[in-house]
Formats: structure tokens, C-alpha cells, sequence
């Protein structure tokens, strides 16, 4: 099976990106942390993403905040699907990240999660991958009857428990 | 080769929907246009995407505007990933179908791209068919050689045409 | 008495609906509090909806955060008219959570109120339910005499007690 | 039948404010348009606002725009439900009357409705007039039901002419 | 001399108006503070507004919170300078009461000052009132040295103190 | 009578500002229109508010756009009351320049009105100027009550003229 | 004398960009346009900010839309000051790029000028040509002096022409 | 060596502005705090300024909330580069300063950093300097490739120690 890459910017990162390889050890989904920067190493980002690919990889999973450039300099160099996860920081509300992220121009697509969505993020890689894998769409659709059938166990026990006057 | 949906919940917004249309014909990827609505159509559209991966289907592009539901109802009703296009409309620049669109809550996430990115949108869906289909992914990078193959040809016009004093 | 159905896509979200009950107690407005997910639990969503006329409900106070697409997906079902609390969420400061809920395309409205204003909600059902209920709306007419009164009798303490120079 | 008051701050709002009338005019209940302002005719506007109920009226529809105090200065006065149509003006794309409309303080809500969105605050006045008159309720439905069967068509149209390559 | 009205909707907003009445304190104006709702106590508040110029006021100040239409209200009823401070509440970070009150339509302004700027507020009926009162634009004249004297001792410590390396 | 500078920080700025120079010409309170730039003449700028009280002025009006620093800059030096008119320019829609005239510091107030209110701000001028004379007050209140007089006419012509249902 | 790259993503952005340019020649500051994409010509933009002191350059001005990475990315590759240029785009009124442009992470700076603000852009690099070349200093000082001298006339012309009442 | 002036309009700004001093110190680039205000000591502010080139002064970093005026105050008063740090204060989240710094008009640009940025303009300071200076460049390129290196190394260990699957 291929495997998900978790890439982020910086370690303070980890504590919103760690979600996303709960997410995939649920799903079994094999996959790496990796802390390259935009920025910072440019020349690793880019070679990470450049052969990507070849090293078993089927999506990308950038996690950044700010003037977040790092999913767009992945997508800049892959024919993966890169899944962008904008960080909430200090300022502005993850508004800055949010935008910098899905905003790219014609030709270079981030697919973009909500703020601080790395669990959303590592779900939609694993909808990727399902696209040819019968048995990882099967995982799928059991978690999502799982979670649907705990909204309906919450409904329920609401209605038992909760204060009604009807 | 699996297909991939187009759809939109009015057909005004296929003005801004055909870009998507036009760029899978340019890869030759199997494509429909649907229009379904997630508040005027709810039955229609829920059909279609709880049946979408027996249909053939490997990707779902949604465009809406304003307050845009249509992905995210798609991407309850299916296990296939879903591309949302957040479609600006006469007020509020395109933001609210943004928010709209990309803030999913954790369990159901959307692809989000830029606003108005139709363009976009489709080559997220080529991406994520091209994750397992070899061919598909060269004809992706060819693109993408091309598109720089242009930037270096318009740069290097500007460097002959355009005034310099250095 | 036509009852009043508060809809939450989320256990967490109790905390800030629990105030539309509180204030439906107050005017003796029969309820009931449901956990429905426009996105995890669609049938389930969609059938209460349905239904929610023929239940002898009057009208639905719909909560939700970030994308909140609980209170288009119920109004999409239903002809009693749909309430919406755009809930706050720890990022962007409810403002997606607004304009995922107001900014209803045209033939579906939701008839929206504050951010956390689950309070307001409640009230605004009274007034629906009150149209044609004029012990209802005698109810409502001396619950806000009462609220005059009690910011008439703090002008006065503050007549009295706070520091003035005049 | 109750009647619904289409009140607007100035005559310059008509231009928006008249799909309100002419969606009450599609399902035959009664209205009357007024021009009241909550500032420069404050007396009016609450003497109007004090006895609509004794009118006759059965809901009442505000549209104003910039810091848009109309919707909130009627609701003050009644027991009525008050919708409200924040309009665009020629700044900040209706940001302003948005949140001046529906960031009602507790116990004193608006029912707002999308920016611009005139037809819809009488869709939601039609829905609060049919809580208790089954025959508005279905007339409301088949209303549904006609945008629903629209959509299939145009659906269906765009399935024989559209381009599709699948 | 005149004095200064410092109205609040509730005496929730006591903790933020208070600083009004300090800064007044400082400057000998006398005042009174008033809770007036717009909405809770509308007759109270265009009651005390249509008097206020003959009942000795010379300017009015107005904090409010959410969808602020106090400082509206009042200046619609008084031919007085209504002086208007947003407050900051639980949600949107004062940007609502912000545009709320400084977005009023031709006709009808009031003088806003920052969110939560309730000091300011005070200074700026000081400064009114200093428009014919030359004794007050002394002490006004006179604050505004001191502050300046302040800065100036605040930058010449900063220079003894301060790790300077230059 | 005190008179009112109406300061704008560009030529071009004059199509908003001149909605000022209207509005004092009405009550006949005595105005001249100055061009000074915080930036580009900051000397001059400051030369004319220092002496701006001296020279018989009872307000100043400050019209600016993007980063609007010029009321500031002259409520920096004088004791006047200083009147911000934020200006709409070619981007980000008056955001700009309304929080850069509003959002002022403590100790420093800028009056601030709706962007592009030149009108409004000319009123407020009046309202201040008619703080000690009762003249200009009646005439103000005369012009408050011609427009409300305009909008009960219009009222009253709306009720022949539109199409009514009830 | 070093030179000045002024750089750019697309042709496109030309129109706004040859502000820079136009404001260059006025100082006779060498330059060169150059067409270089962050996302399209990765290598070309990582060789060109590698290279750019030793090939003579003293600044880059970078301009682009959207999810504007340029300015980032050259700065990444480069010890050399980089000026950000956002370019307002079809949606969000140009939040977006100056978002993306100016909340760089610590230890990676970009220089952001204002929306749009090429000429502004040129401006700044002229000042830090300017810091160790006394004879820019001076050029910069005299285009200060001319539109201090502009603004002073078109305040002379207006006391002559405009009406005034005082 | 020409210096660095830090200058802030608070001294409650000195724990932003901190850290523009300490990253001056890492370069050993000479620099001063100063505390200067816009609004309360202008004259200190603008002679500061005049005279900032003769002091031997390179740049100039501001840092400034709210309606930051202070970056484009100084800039007005000299040739140097003036580098603007907007800073957050308790409302809007910091996009007041933001603003209020960086879209300055055409002819007085401010060279703007991100929200609380003040390490960042240190470093812009330092390669303006350096642009001349081919010892603190390479100082500059130095600390660039320690922030790699530390990159690379976070990554390695998290390499070994964090969690893979893959």
C-alpha cells in the first residue's frame, strides 16, 4: 500500500499534526512524520517532494501556519495530491494560514482542510487511496457507520437523559 | 478509468464550473456535469453520491456559492473524496462559500480550492487518479513541464521586449 | 401547543444549546432536545425533518459550528421554518459558523440569530409559536415588560450608587 | 389571513426590497410595503411596530442596510417575529449590516436572513404564517417541490446538451 | 458647565464604561451615568435623549456591545454630539459593535471612537465642550503635556536602562 | 461663529470630502477646505492644527484613505475635537482606513464617522458647534425634522402608489 | 551602483508591476524585470535568488496575487532584502496576497508595501540603495521635497478656486 | 557599522519590541530603543527622525498597535527605510496594526513585517545593512544555515524517535 507523508514546517507543529497519524495508524495506513521547511530547507522540501512518488508515496500532508507556503511548494514539485492544513498561530485566527493555503493560483491545486484539520486531513488521504482500494474504501465506510451510529447512541441516550417537556 | 463528477447546484454557476470540465478534457479523463442541489435536490443528490463509486466514479468536484453546502452533502453520502470549489456570489467576495465549504467538521472532510477554482479542481481530481495509474501522472508532469516551459519562454521574452536599464 | 425541536450536531454542543431549553421552560413551550448530523446521520436528519410537522412540531432551533450546515440541511426538509444558532468554534471566532448558516441561497431560508444565541433562538420560536397564540404572546409581552423593568430598577440602584459628579 | 409588513429605511431599498413582495404575491398572503427609518422617523416606527400585531399583521419584514438598525428598533416593540434583510451598500459588501442586523443582544432576537436576501425573509414569513394554516403549508411544499422538479430538469437537460466525455 | 451623559445598555458594560467617568473625574465635567436600553427601555431612552439638551447635557456617550444601536438611538433623538464606543463581547472581537455604530447612514452620525475606548470617549466630550470653554482646553492642553512629559521621561529611562549596544 | 476645516490629504479626495462643504454651506456655519498630508507635508499639517484654535476654527474634519494617519495627526496637535471621515480606495473596500482613524489610542481620540461620510461628519461638526449655540440647534433640529418629514411623505406616497395585497 | 530585480509570477501582473519599474527610471536605479514562479519555475526562481548578489542585485521586489508565495520563496534563497508586493486578485479584494506576503515565520522577512503598491515597492528599494550612497540619499530627499512642495501648491489652488465660506 | 533605531510608542511595547534588540545583539549590529510616540511627543518623534541619517542610524524598526501610526510617521521625517512590526493589542486581533502599517499611500512606504514580528525586522534591518556589507551578509548567510541545519536535525530525530507506521 502506499504510504501518507505528514510534513510540517516546524516541531512546535507537532502537537496539531499529530492527529493525522492517529488517524492513519486507525486506518492502518502507513505513513512518515517530517519536519522540512519552505523556508528554512528548501532544497530537502523540494527533493522530498520530487521523488515522493518513487518512494512510495500517495499523498502529501503539509501542515503550516501563518503565511503558510509549505503545501504549495510540496504540490510545487510532486504529481501527488498535496493536503493542506492550515495552523492556527498567535494572530488573525488561522485566518492568514487558511488563505495562504487554498488560495493558489491556476495550475497548482492544495487540497485544503479547515484550520487546524489534521485528522480531516489525514482522512481525506485515506479517501485517496480508497479511490483503488476496495478494501481501504470498506475501512471507510465502517468508520463513518461508526460515527454514525454514535451520534445516534448520543441522540438516544440524550433523549433518555436530558431534560424534556415535550 | 474511473470517472469523475462535476457538480453544481444551479446552472448559473456552470459559467464558472466548464473551466473544470475543460481542463479533464485536456487530460481525457472521463467526466459528467450533474446539477444537484443539497437543499433543493436532497434525495437526488444523495442518491448520486451514495452510489457514485459503484457508478464508476473516482472523484467528486462540488461548486457552490454563498452558504455551500453541496460538498459537504456529498461528502456524507459517499466514501469517494470530494473536491469543493467555493463560488463567489454578489456579496461578500467569495468568503462565505469558502468557510462554508472548507471549515468540515473532524470525520467529513472537503478538498478545498481556491475560490472560483474550477481549473484547479479538476487537476486535484487528475492527481488523485493519477496516485495509482502510472500514465496518467506523466501526462500530469507533462503539464506541468509545459507550464514552465512558459514562464521560462515569457520571462525570456520580457528580458528582449520589455525596458531595462540594468 | 405545537412543540419546539432543538437540534444539535454534536453532544459537545449541549453547552450552549441547554440555553434554548432554559428559556422554552420559562414561557411552559413543550420541547425536545435531539442530537442529529447533517453530515454523519443524514437519513436520521432528514426524516426527523420530514416528519417534524406531522409530530406536531411548530418550529426547529437548528446549532451548529464552523461549516454549520445542520439548519440548511433540516430547512431543506421541512416547511416549518428553521432556526439557526451559528455556534463559536475555537477558530475564526464563530464567524464561519455565521456565514455558513445566514447566506442561504434563494428558496431556503434559515432564519438566523447571533453567534451562541441560543437564548435569542428560543425566543424567536415563541414568537413564531405566539402568532396565533395570543396567551403565548401575552406570555411574551410581560417576559420583556419584565426585562424593562429590571433595566429601569438598575438605572435607578446606579442613580443611587455609582460615583456621579453632576 | 394575518398580513406581513415589508418596512425598508428608505425608498432607495425598494429596488431590493420588492422580490419580497413579489414572493408574497406568489403565495397570495397579504402585505404593505413601508418606508419608516428607525432614525429619522423613530416615533412612527415604533407606533408602528406597537400595534401591528392589533393590525393584523403576523409577521413583519425590515430591510436596511450600513449599521442597520430598523429590523432591531421594530422587534423592540412587538411580539411579532422580525426578519431581517441586511442590504449591500456601497462599502464593505454588506459586512456591516449583516452583523448590525443579526448580533442581536439576548432577548431580542432578529430573524436574518442572507445579505440581499428579500425573497427569502418572505419564505420565512410564509413559513411562520403556515405553522398553523395547512393550507399556506402547502402551498409552501408544492412551491418546494416545483424548484426541486426545476432542478432535475435542468439536470436533465444539461445531461442531453452539456458536453460530458463519460 | 454642561455635563457629560455616559449611557450603557447593561450594567454588564459598567467595567468597561467606568473609564469614562474617571477621565471626566480628572477634568472636573460633570456627569451621570445611565443604563438605557435601546431595545429593553426604548421609550426611557428617546425619553432622556429628546431632554437631554435641557437638562443641562452638552454631550452624550454611549457604550454598547454585539449589534450596538444604542448610541444610534440616541442620536436620533437629540440634536447633542452622541459620542459612540463599541464593546467588545464573547465573540467576532468587537468587530461587530464596531461597525455597528460607526457605520450610521447620512443624517444621522456618531462620533465613534475605538473598541472598548471608553477613556477616549471622555476626552472627546472634553474636547467639545473645550470648543468654547477656554479654561477646560487649558486642562485639556494641559493632559496632553503631561502625557507627552511622560513619554519623553518613559524614552530618557529607557536610555539609561534599557541593554542598549550602540 | 467658529468655523470648520474640512483637510483632506490629496486632490483626488475631493469628490468625497466636497459632500462636507455641502452639508456646512446648508447651515451657513463658515468652512475652508485645506489640502495637507500627514506625510508629505507633515510641517504644514502640524503648523495648522497648533493654530488651528487661535484661527478662530471650532472643528476639524479629517478625510484620508488606506492607512488614514491624517486625523490623527492633527488631533495630535490641537485641542480641537478632530472628525475622521475613513475613505474608500481601490482595495480592501474602506477596511483600511476606517481602523486606521477609529482605532486610536488612549489619550488621542479621533471622532469617527461611516467611510466616505463626509456629510455625516459635517453634522457632527454642527452638533458640536451647536453644543453653546442654541441657534444652530434649532436649526439642526429644523433639519432633522424635514427629513423626517421626507420619509413619513415618502411613506405616505408609497402607500398610494406600490402595489399592495392587504 | 547595485541593481534592482523586480519579479514577477505571471505577465499578467505586468500592469501593476510596471510602477516599479517607471519609479526606478525616475531615480535612474538599474533594474530588470523577470517573470519567475514560485510554483511553475521553482528552480529558475531557487537560481535567481541564489545568484542574485553576486550577479550585482541590491533588492528584489517581488509581486503576486492570491496565495502569494514569491516574495517567500525568494527570500528563502537569498541574503539580499526582499520586497513583497501584494497583487489584489478577482476575489477577497486582495486579503489573501497581502496575508500570504507578510506573516513570514521568524528568521524569514519579506518587506510588504501595501496592496498593489509597486511604485511604493521601487520607493523602498531606492531607500536601501540609499543607506550607504549619500548621492541616492540626496535624489530620494529632492522627490520628497517635490511632492511636499506638489501638496502645497494644490493647497494654494484650492484656497484660490474651491468654494470656501470663511 | 551604521546602527539601528528601535523605536516604540509604549513602553508596554518593549516585551513585542524585545526582540528586535536581542536579534540585533546575535548580529552585533549596533542599535538604541527609543521611546517615541506619533501622537504625544510628534515634535521628538519628527526631529528623531530629521536627524536619524546624521546620527549615524541605518534603519529605523517601529513598532506600533492599534491605528499604528509611528512607521509612517518617522518615515515622513527621513530617507532611511523604516521598517513597521504591527503589534496585537486586546481587540481585532492585530489586523488594526496591520493595516494601519502597511498600506501606506503612494511616495511614503513602510517596509511591514508580520503581526508581533519584531525578531523579523531585526533581520530585514540586518540585510539592508548588509547589502554593502559583505561581512554582515555573510554573518546573515551563517545564521540562515544554522536554522537549516537545525531543521534538518529536528527532522532526524524525529526520524527515530516519533511514531511511524510506515
Amino acid at each position: 500500500m502506499r504510504k501518507v507523508a505528514i510534513v510540517m514546517g516546524s516541531d512546535s507543529d507537532l502537537k496539531t499534526m499529530q492527529a493525522a497519524a492517529d488517524m492513519l495508524e486507525k486506518f492502518q495506513v502507513p505513513y512518515r512524520l517530517r519536519i522540512l521547511s519552505a523556508h528554512r530547507t528548501p532544497d530537502a522540501c523540494r527533493a522530498f517532494a520530487l521523488s515522493a512518488r518513487e518512494e512510495g508515496y500517495g499523498a502529501i500532508i503539509a501542515g503550516a501556519g501563518k503565511a503558510a507556503h509549505l503545501a504549495g511548494a510540496l504540490a510545487a514539485s510532486t504529481t501527488l495530491p498535496v493536503i493542506g492544513v492550515p495552523i492556527k498561530s498567535s494572530t488573525l485566527d488561522g485566518l492568514d494560514a487558511l488563505l495562504s493555503t487554498v488560495q493558489m493560483p491556476t495550475g497548482m491545486p492544495v487540497a485544503t482542510v479547515a484550520i487546524d484539520g489534521a485528522a480531516n486531513a489525514a482522512l481525506l488521504a485515506v479517501q485517496m487511496l480508497a479511490i483503488e482500494d476496495g478494501a481501504l474504501a470498506e475501512k471507510y465506510a465502517a468508520y463513518r457507520q461508526e460515527t454514525t451510529r454514535k451520534v445516534l447512541e448520543k441522540d438516544e441516550a440524550l433523549g433518555k437523559e436530558a431534560a424534556h417537556n415535550a
